[in-house]
């Protein structure tokens, strides 16, 4: 019993550590509770693409319209996607989900984007949802989200989710890497 | 005081237990700390019911316009909505609240939406909102929604609501029932 | 060793108290981790002032246009933004972030809106975002948001953030203060 104490008195204190307010310099060395990898891939409508987009254009600024990204870096461009999910960089491998939500471009000097989405999946591998919002400096080689809810077997998680632009094409294909970091499972 | 120690050991393993990663195929039984039904109604401006119009579509895609909804199950369409709160599924009820967001149809094959929105309540019975994110597969019976944060009787909560359409007349007008149940109550 | 025990029983008992449902008529004194006061000031585009303009209308409903904001108290104007964060009330202080994001205009009756952005620092003293999300009743002296996640080092926090109309000109500036109060620090 005195050593399961301990045990207890000294896994508490971690704790109560762990939920103190940490110096913002610290090398934090949390390790998720799950993590997962994953691509997806957004082709946007163009005018002509009807039958592959998988995005569109919904909002513009007055100086851009629907068919065609805008000047001043898209500033102001909102897109609408339905975008497969896969294990691998390969566009054709069978989709594992949907990455549903929106984007839109927000400064005029630069890339940067706002996303919105979740993660959809309905397979034997995985059910439910993760809901990701946050800030793209899509230049960046890596940039990170926040997870910030989920649903089914992603039941009221937290985290973080770090975003890669593995490859584009031009103004209509871009494929992102998202590294799901878990940090709150129930 | 040995008994006393002994239930806080039990306790204490029962939170280490909690906060670890489940395997995702267990039944949880989590009980809400809270737990709230509600229904809101939605009435698209459709160009002639300015009036009785609660919700207005304010983004589409390049082959849409803001009067009718979209072909292609309304792929791109976003609508912005500010929704009287019922706690029946009377539309003429004396609303308790409003919902305030927007949600947007994110798929051309079938019916599906991504809301963000609140709960806006300022009477005796609750003061204060619940924030609202995720993915609506609207055609299933219910689907879930991440409760990501609130205000005021709210402060700080999480959770999980499910929706389930309750009613609908063509495209102008739904109800919805929101079952919303908090895990993080402070 | 019995007087540590002692100790964490306590502080034991403390942690379950916090995190049972707490009655929401109760008088809250929780005390954020880390606090911290910004504004931001926002330059609506109006077709005149494109070089100064930080945000855009992006999107309408069918009454309105991308130039001017609409009639009905601007219901369904969708605005995207990046606007400087300031330490003080000075629109022409050095910024130390920027505020990324978008929000809509949200009822026929009276202004209201709702918020998704981030707060995006990229200096010596801070690295990192702020996520948050909510309704913003704007015609209140102050208003709550919800903090819903952050990233680098603001890594996971959550909170609320109460936001105060500082300043406004007409239709094209307003100045926001915003006081971030965060309860949960990693």
């Amino acid at each position: 019993m005195g050593a399961k104490i301990l045990v207890s008195v000294l896994l508490f204190s971690l704790l109560i550590f762990r939920s103190s307010s940490a110096p913002s310099k610290r090398i934090r060395a949390y390790r998720p509770c799950k993590r997962l990898v994953f691509y997806f891939h957004d082709i946007l409508y163009d005018g002509t693409n009807s039958k592959n987009a998988t995005a569109a254009i919904v909002g513009a600024p007055a100086w851009g319209n629907r068919i065609k990204l805008s000047g001043q870096n898209h500033f102001g461009n909102m897109v609408v996607f339905d975008d497969p999910i896969t294990l691998d960089n390969n566009l054709h491998s069978t989709p594992v989900g949907r990455a549903q939500g929106f984007y839109f471009y927000d400064k005029k000097e630069i890339f940067t984007a706002w996303l919105g989405f979740s993660f959809v999946f309905n397979s034997s591998e995985h059910k439910g949802s993760i809901n990701f919002v946050g800030n793209d400096p899509l230049m960046n080689k890596t940039r990170d989200v926040s997870v910030v809810g989920g649903t089914g077997d992603f039941f009221m998680t937290r985290g973080v989710a770090t975003l890669m632009t593995d490859a584009f094409e031009g103004e209509v294909y871009f494929r992102l890497r998202v590294d799901v970091k878990l940090y709150e499972c129930w």
